[in-house]
């Protein structure tokens, strides 16, 4: 039996839950590992919320630091969240030769490349299997299991929130702020939705799961984002009928001349498509490559045990690597990402305008398709009397000549409104 | 740069893919992993077979033992299927000090623990991820990523074969015959087609599966195995509207004591599980743990290219031992299972009787479902005139029980026939 020593930086949400894990599931690691993994020491920062009850009060500190410092601890698994201190402390826990299991994703997807250095350095392990899509085995399937496929393409679903509002919009017809009220008044979103609706926390997850694909190094920034705001109960409805859902994707693409792109917006996806079935406030990722072809990896993408679960199949990897000494050769740093411009994306685009109905107007509107190389692939008009709307499902388009054409569409006197602007991906018919 | 040289025994459908991958990604593996593989030798044991375009005729050799008693070759890959001469030639190498990589199925869910136990005892891995599920990482995942985990029921669709022909009976009415005949035509069924529709297959995936996610040694032979040949167009029609949809499923189960039923039949699921909307020759594998909540992976489960990923993600791992000394410490020898025999288990199920439609029939019926405990959840009865059918959904009942109860019902004199009995799972408001 190897005892190994862990240091854990935050008792939250999953702090406390993988407190309990550890202290449910101890015997059953042991007998099956060989490894006892003991708690050593915790550090908080609020001394007033509660702990879990199989918490013994002496190993409570609220000091970080001294765990980082404390060379009887073998591995330091970080729990913060956000940039600031969670940072400083990894780095120096790497420094001094301890594993980092972590399930930051804003630290990973800003920093990964100077966090895989510090541990490459001291001959550390970083693993942040929990950073991206909650308990869902992802990091670990695309490092090792795909470690000799040629990734094409990954689409995710990794924002429960927004996923579980868009569920709502689609099949109870919910606004988007009824559908928001709703899964704040069921924890998932915050006060301030930003994050979430925004598509910031999609974007980092993004980041990381190219950065793993492809091998290239994405960091947040990196990563087109748009969020779901502008998107009406009536945008789901007409996409509905066409057979397609909406849902907010990641999307990390690879060209043949393996330059990537790495995007977060909302997208039409069609309704057979395994991503459809994705409801409520489940994750997913869609992985298409050369040789596997599609697979997808399903699963609850937040919650505090959900995610515990995900840090402590990390923490036994680590504390075998302490164990046997670390045999797995570090990865190459990744070479920074070629990224494809926004403008030269090829894609299929849904979006619908306002016009007045009077002779004429289509062809002018024809016009500006053909003017800027938009091909159309079906119509559809609404509407009688003096209005009408039109909608559109192009065959794919450059992304800069359809931003051109809705501005041209938007310029002409017999339109009044150019609405809502969707991507259409995961179409084999194109 | 470590070389690391590679053994392959077998060339066919797998073997034939994975030295297409070798030649076509070796340089993507070494610039990220610093590993090159070189692929030392390849038994073959048809001479008139034709080989992959870039496969060197001077490696391709009649005698797999030369392989492995080659000491230049450091791990071997096993793709010629079957127990002998397999069996052997991997406990020949792994005696030997090598490393396997194998995606025998039948081996590994009749000899895992022999394998396991040569493995432990010279320092070698053995890796077996394309042995369930073809391309989708499986057993990585449920023995690493859920290293932490209490898993207590794994649901499979692991035969495309089967959920090939049950989605053509589904989706287009076909029949029993007309779609093994369509599976058979495609090249997805045997001419004999035992091996799947009787669920020979499939059990012994669901060997392998238990034993990685209870740690309890299952083989082929302790599972419990019903095929789908007795599946009619018409069951499943029925089932639809029913709200449910038919699979061949691997159902492993563990109680509270830890004892573990795994048994291979065809189920009802209902439609909006996401087992459901696996169609066609996909494979998929529903997880469900105490902390993770409900996981499920989903791909191709077969064909040479995604098996053929999967063996280079293990060769890849492999490698990695081999070039670094092996750190990851084996798991301990699972103990025997302990399974719950097979009328011990509860299950809720769905079947049909024909009865002579006059006064007192149903009474009848229900008296011999009192005497046998089988409470029903609902019913419903087609046909008028002097033959009706009546169609039974029933709450959890003991296997024995139902087992009595159907033997019961056809002694009434008023029961003509009774009809296909199916198990229900997934239905978390029984």
């Amino acid at each position: 039996m190897t005892t190994v020593r862990v240091g854990l930086l935050g008792c939250g949400n999953v702090g406390g839950a993988l407190v309990e894990l550890l202290e449910g599931h101890g015997k059953a690691i042991e007998a099956r590992t060989g490894l006892r993994l003991e708690l050593a020491s915790v550090a908080v920062s609020d001394k007033a919320k509660p702990r879990p009850a199989g918490l013994d009060p002496a190993l409570v500190t609220f000091d970080p630091q001294s765990l980082v410092d404390d060379p009887s601890i073998d591995v330091i698994v970080e729990l913060i969240g956000g940039v600031d201190p969670a940072r400083q402390l990894v780095m120096g826990a790497l420094a001094n030769g301890k594993s980092v299991v972590t399930a930051n994703k804003e630290l990973v997807a800003n920093f990964g490349l100077e966090l895989h250095a510090a541990a490459a350095g001291s001959g550390a392990e970083l693993l942040y299997e929990a950073s991206v899509g909650g308990g869902i085995p992802l990091v670990r399937p695309l490092r090792e299991s795909l470690a000799g496929e040629r990734i094409t393409r990954v689409m995710g679903i990794v924002n429960g929130t927004t996923n579980y509002m868009l569920t709502r919009m689609t099949e109870d017809g919910a606004s988007y702020d009824e559908a928001l009220a709703e899964a704040q008044a069921l924890g998932y979103a915050e006060r301030d939705p930003t994050a979430d609706v925004d598509a910031f926390d999609a974007a980092s997850k993004g980041a990381i799961l190219a950065t793993i694909a492809f091998g290239q190094a994405v960091v947040a920034s990196d990563v087109h984002r748009e969020g779901i705001r502008h998107i009406t109960a009536d945008d789901i409805a007409r996409a509905g009928r066409l057979g397609f859902v909406v849902k907010l994707l990641v999307v990390a693409e690879r060209d043949l001349e393996d330059r990537i792109s790495v995007r977060a917006h909302p997208a039409l996806v069609p309704s057979t498509h395994p991503l459809a079935s994705v409801r409520e406030s489940f994750n997913a990722v869609f992985i298409e490559g050369d040789a596997v072809g599609e697979l997808m990896l399903y699963g609850r993408g937040a919650g505090g045990r959900p995610t515990a679960s995900a840090v402590l199949g990390d923490l036994v990897d680590a504390a075998h690597g302490r164990a046997g000494g670390n045999a797995r050769a570090p990865m190459a740093p990744p070479p920074p990402a070629r990224l494809i411009p926004i403008g030269d994306l090829l894609s299929a685009y849904y979006f619908n305008i306002d016009v007045k109905d009077r002779p004429g107007v289509l062809a002018q509107v024809a016009g500006v398709f053909g003017e800027h190389r938009v091909s159309i692939r079906s119509m559809e008009q609404h509407g009688i009397g003096d209005e009408a709307q039109l909608y559109f499902h192009t065959h794919d388009v450059l992304e800069t000549d359809m931003r051109t054409t809705l501005e041209r569409l938007g310029e002409l006197p017999a339109v009044d409104r150019v609405g809502t602007l969707l991507r259409v991906v995961g179409d084999a018919d194109l």
